[in-house]
């Protein structure tokens, strides 16, 4: 047994925060939760009263080793900042790069309390590898473009290796979008999915353009082209982006195993537009948040993604109430977690996985906070600056400013020479 | 002389970043850049070249005091915002609420790497107290509404007392807004402005509402108001918000001592709108930026809000070549200084104040930063996180977390304990 002592637990469940000391059992799980310094047993963390407890965030949707490519191209049209940009320096991006931007990642989200995120990219062996080193928990896949068995089966054998790795790993098919892959590949890639129960991450709907192309080329709904491929019958279905998904197609897909994963900061980094998740929400859709890669947003921060979330569609609608700081932590949460297929993850109760943020609320701009208004202050005036540790299944990854799992500067030192020889390349 | 050492400067004068040692005179000017590590004087701060030396960040509109009301009501309508919960409220402050609420502003701000702001708000003889013991540099002024000599008079005896002192606090003039203040006691106080050189600080046309009272009841378009009570000939006018100020009516604030202070994540948060930045920069206007009060932000960090106005204007008018880092590090240097008539304030070049903001580049998310690209990786990826010492006339304010002119802990507690006071009352 091991003790997050006197901390001020909150999490989506919950009204007020509760004031306790969290026993995790030597599966990593919570076991029970205590009156605040009754807890006996190992001290992980001590939270003297002025820490809060929340559930590890979740950044469902990113492309992790994109951090190589971080500032390269800046204030540039999409179709500009892939062509003449992204495209020819991901060309040059070799294993190695991938692991060591990978690794970058790991140490930017550990350090904002995030314990579990969703990738698509390439050589994700690399990713994955780096993931169980770090100790975080992923859902990962291959981006499949065109219909390429060759990306297909890596993308297989990345299952065979690492799925439900450590209870940590989950591989999921990783179609890239509707328009880099054809129709046929769509739906040999999701019946695999339903035989080998994997769930499928897959761009969805990012920009105008692509809503036209179903109109005017593919001449179809896009709902009935996800039930028509075959995608909305998957394990679990990750859509990416959705800015442009019809909100009189929103029924159909709310349902327990698709979530819609909003990516406040590169839709607005990118000018993409604003999804509706104001109609998400309403209808009862799963809404998860995601920070899309390094190269279009360009942190890896789920504090700013969250307060970004809340700010911009009160702002775009006019209208204060729209997506309340307890909505956008739930989407940034237990909601992504469990649209990538993670059970038991997301939440601060018995039997869930003690995969915590513990966030520091004695600094200056947390006067005020109490049980009552704990999770607008952490939306609101909190920051990722604030998180004091990061643990995942019980194990402390990050603490007060050193990460236990990771060699910071050894990261640091190779993603520089990594960065150099990619751009010089 | 002291010496900043081999740091990488940047300020809005510069394409390129510069590698150097910044030398700073006995009156707190900077005397000389010269090459890194090359120059001679105590060392007050060493960057070890993997810091970034900029402006220090300016904060154009803001009401220090109200972090005592942070987070006291939440995602609410304006006017139920303010008639039910911040106005009952305020009605309790008293001056020590003032004074804590605004050292508990400075302690925050000067974390983040902002050096200088404008606040109005009342007892404000306890801010510009807490500006001139913190060290920082203000314009200050007594909000006033109504036709109310009282208010006017605390508004210029503040003047008398602290207009200039220590080189450091001007005061300004403060009627509050249009609709809170009858036409002719604004052009009294513009009048009176103009007769003591004093600067004025008005809200402006923040909400739809107030420029449809324009059209319906007062008659007169927004610029002819302007000229027509006398404020477009005060030495400086700052206007707060300009949310609805017409589009065709900007050539009429571009004006020298005419500044426009754009609030992006107030203006997201109460639904206000946006505001036309893309044509008042097009225009030529000059621009800063804010962050307004605690209460409807919630955070007084300039970082937050270059990187909110950078992205929700691109968003918004799906152009991401909208508004570029470098045009927001502008405005929240340089045009914000100069906007509230300080001189030689904004840049970091000979003659000019040493204030600065020293940012730690060596983070996972500056890899890929170089002399090229810092004004890029500081709006979009870094963050006031990284902030490691603030300077105001070759003073150190805060270095690695410590504050050096302000006790931390004894705020906060003070602060606890009024926020109680004021909310329970």
């Amino acid at each position: 047994m091991s003790i997050i002592r006197d901390v001020l637990i909150w999490d989506s469940e919950r009204q007020n925060a509760e004031a306790g000391d969290i026993v995790i059992n030597d599966s990593g799980l919570v076991s029970e939760i205590l009156p605040p310094k009754s807890a006996k047993g190992e001290r992980l963390f001590d939270g003297g009263g002025y820490t809060a407890a929340i559930p590890g965030l979740v950044n469902s949707h990113t492309h992790v080793s994109m951090t190589l490519l971080r500032g390269l191209a800046e204030e540039l049209p999409l179709m500009r900042w892939l062509q003449t940009k992204i495209f020819p320096v991901e060309n040059r991006l070799l294993p190695q790069h991938i692991r060591s931007g990978g690794e970058l990642a790991l140490l930017e989200m550990i350090s904002g309390g995030v314990t579990c995120f969703a990738d698509m990219y390439y050589f994700m062996r690399e990713v994955a590898a780096a993931t169980v080193g770090a100790g975080m928990r992923a859902a990962l896949c291959r981006g499949i473009t065109g219909d390429d068995s060759k990306k297909l089966n890596e993308n297989l054998a990345l299952a065979d290796e690492f799925n439900g790795r450590d209870g940590r790993i989950i591989v999921q098919l990783g179609p890239h979008a509707p328009y880099t892959v054809p129709r046929d590949a769509i739906e040999k890639i999701a019946s695999i999915a339903r035989d080998k129960k994997l769930g499928v991450h897959f761009h969805w709907l990012e920009t105008e353009g692509e809503l036209e192309t179903f109109r005017d080329e593919y001449k179809i709904s896009p709902s009935d082209y996800l039930e028509g491929t075959g995608l909305l019958a998957v394990p679990k279905l990750l859509l990416a982006h959705c800015v442009w998904h019809p909100v009189d197609e929103l029924d159909r897909v709310k349902r327990d195993n698709v979530t819609l994963v909003h990516n406040p900061k590169s839709n607005l980094k990118l000018g993409s537009g604003y999804a509706p998740i104001k109609q998400m929400l309403e209808k009862g859709v799963n809404v998860a948040l995601g920070t899309d890669g390094a190269a279009s947003n360009n942190r890896l921060d789920v504090w700013d993604e969250m307060r970004t979330a809340a700010l911009m569609h009160k702002g775009y609608h006019k209208d204060p109430t729209l997506l309340s700081a307890r909505q956008v932590l739930k989407m940034a949460t237990v909601a992504g977690a469990s649209g990538m297929g993670f059970e038991r993850v997301g939440l601060i109760k018995k039997g869930w996985h003690a995969d915590l943020a513990l966030v520091n609320i004695a600094g200056p701009a947390y006067v005020g906070a109490d049980v009552t208004n704990l999770p607008e202050f952490l939306v609101y005036a909190g920051s990722s600056r604030d998180v004091r540790a990061t643990i995942v299944g019980g194990k402390i990854l990050y603490k007060d400013g050193r990460y236990l799992t990771m060699d910071r500067d050894e990261i640091i030192s190779k993603t520089t020479e990594h960065r150099k020889q990619i751009v010089k390349t």
